[in-house]
């Protein structure tokens, strides 16, 4: 988040290899998805990103497309949701002081209308005010924090579980 | 491809540690393979890569000895080909929007003769013109692009969703 | 350890991103785990560290939150210890000369109470004076040496061996 | 090999973290593995390393401590070998030039009699001509090439094999 009021975010554009954004690429949107500087059209997923904004107030969004984010969003999918139980490195995730927790990761059909995906995760964002993220089946983790060094700790707990939950249900 | 009419392609020597290639190491081929700029042998599948532009007009073909590719290019030999089933990867693929998509990568049984090889190659290319790619058993992936940006983002997306799949295949 | 007498040890405050610390950013604390000098509070399992460097005399401890740490001290907590056997980089380890060795590493119910944790490490360290590391269940690896070269060594022995544990165990 | 008459190899020396050595670190040891140059005790396994020179005429011997060596070796440890077989990076080794190759990689028990040790090793050499490398249970991968390019180039074609003959057992 560039600024809280007006909101400015600052997004990728999209279509741009990921691996070799310079700092000059990044567009800055308001708070409809409009680009107020930079050149190029915004990420396709900006309305999600602008969901958990507007819901959580966070000031910085993370979007993964990880091996096992992509592996066991589609594991449970029959179950809506995975559980990432009793890990110590649950204690990095905002608000958490205990290994003795179950974060609940909820699992989101992926959808090419994201209008229709942003209004479903705000509803579950609304409705379950404890979860730091959710996965989209066979594609990735959204995570988010009140600014990026969070977001990013976020990210490394959340990969770092999925691929434990991942290989302790490969017969280990 | 270094020009289109007449066809000039750079292409790795033979032999040589391709982890340790400098530019001016590259040859320079026509259509029949001929060298005509630099010195050494082109490499050995030098005819599939020929067989790919001639067939697809790819401006780049990339080969890569993957651990996944590999593995399941095994696997799956008996069915002939592999498929990624609805990943949201699979949109990064040319002309692929949706990840309501089924991507089959055809398998072909490996072999030390490339002319034979290069014609079953082209035969599969002009009677598949939606395959992004193809596995040798055993030996590797093929796949290509207008351009060497796109060959490369071509085996981002294909050996991360052979991953995903091996991944989803160990009892997850 | 920066002295034995009065102990002094350099350690990591609480909270930071371990990945991004700077040398003047370690804190210097006491047997009490004091701090003396520098600025912020130690780590949350100093207690932990101090019970090693008291019991076993060791100049340096260290304590990682690996994957296989991880997933493993979960797959043998009901027996209480995991045991790696006969293999050839054991005798990297301190005082071990020979592949044909058994080493146990036992795993301790995590807790967030460290006083008590240390307690229950003390009591092992003086029953057990061979071992030369333990588990924390779905939270990490404690391991130390007589100097930081060989702290380092016992973390890069162990987590490999632990790997190997793991991956034999997946039907390999 | 630094030499070949009179008989000079560069060696590792033992007990020094090899992730850290310099090239005025290595010793120069004679056939008899007296040190000739440099400060030190060469590798506790120098003994096979001159096994193999004196056999095979090697010009450079490497030794890993892998995973997959490690697991493998165990694995297969009843057979007395394993065979990797039909793979395009066969051809990577030297005299082999088709993937419809069976490369037997022979395993013996670890052990620290080194001179035993070398006694069988050289036995085996003799004994078996095309073998390209051997493994040491629960230990690791010993190869060789004429030179240390040569070397090299087998043990990463090894190692990656041993990766793929692995993961294929894991229920892929």
């Amino acid at each position: 988040m560039v600024s809280e009021r007006p909101l400015r975010l600052a997004i990728t554009p999209t279509g741009l290899d990921k691996g070799a954004l310079e700092a000059g690429q990044f567009l800055e949107i308001d708070e409809a998805a409009r680009v107020v500087r930079g050149n190029g059209m915004p990420s396709a997923e900006t309305g999600l990103h602008l969901a958990i904004v507007r819901t959580r107030g966070a000031g910085a969004v993370l979007h993964t497309h990880s091996l096992w984010s992509t592996v066991l969003s589609d594991v449970f999918s029959a179950d809506g949701a995975l559980a990432l139980d009793g890990f110590e490195m649950l204690k990095g995730l905002r608000d958490i002081h205990t290994h003795e927790h179950r974060e609940i990761l909820p699992i989101f059909e992926n959808c090419q209308n994201i209008a229709q995906l942003a209004t479903q995760v705000e509803a579950l964002l609304k409705h379950e005010p404890a979860v730091h993220g959710f996965l989209l089946r066979r594609h990735g983790l959204y995570t988010w924090g009140q600014d990026l060094a969070e977001a990013k700790r976020h990210v490394e707990i959340l990969e770092f579980l999925l691929e434990a939950l991942g290989r302790s249900r490969t017969g280990v």
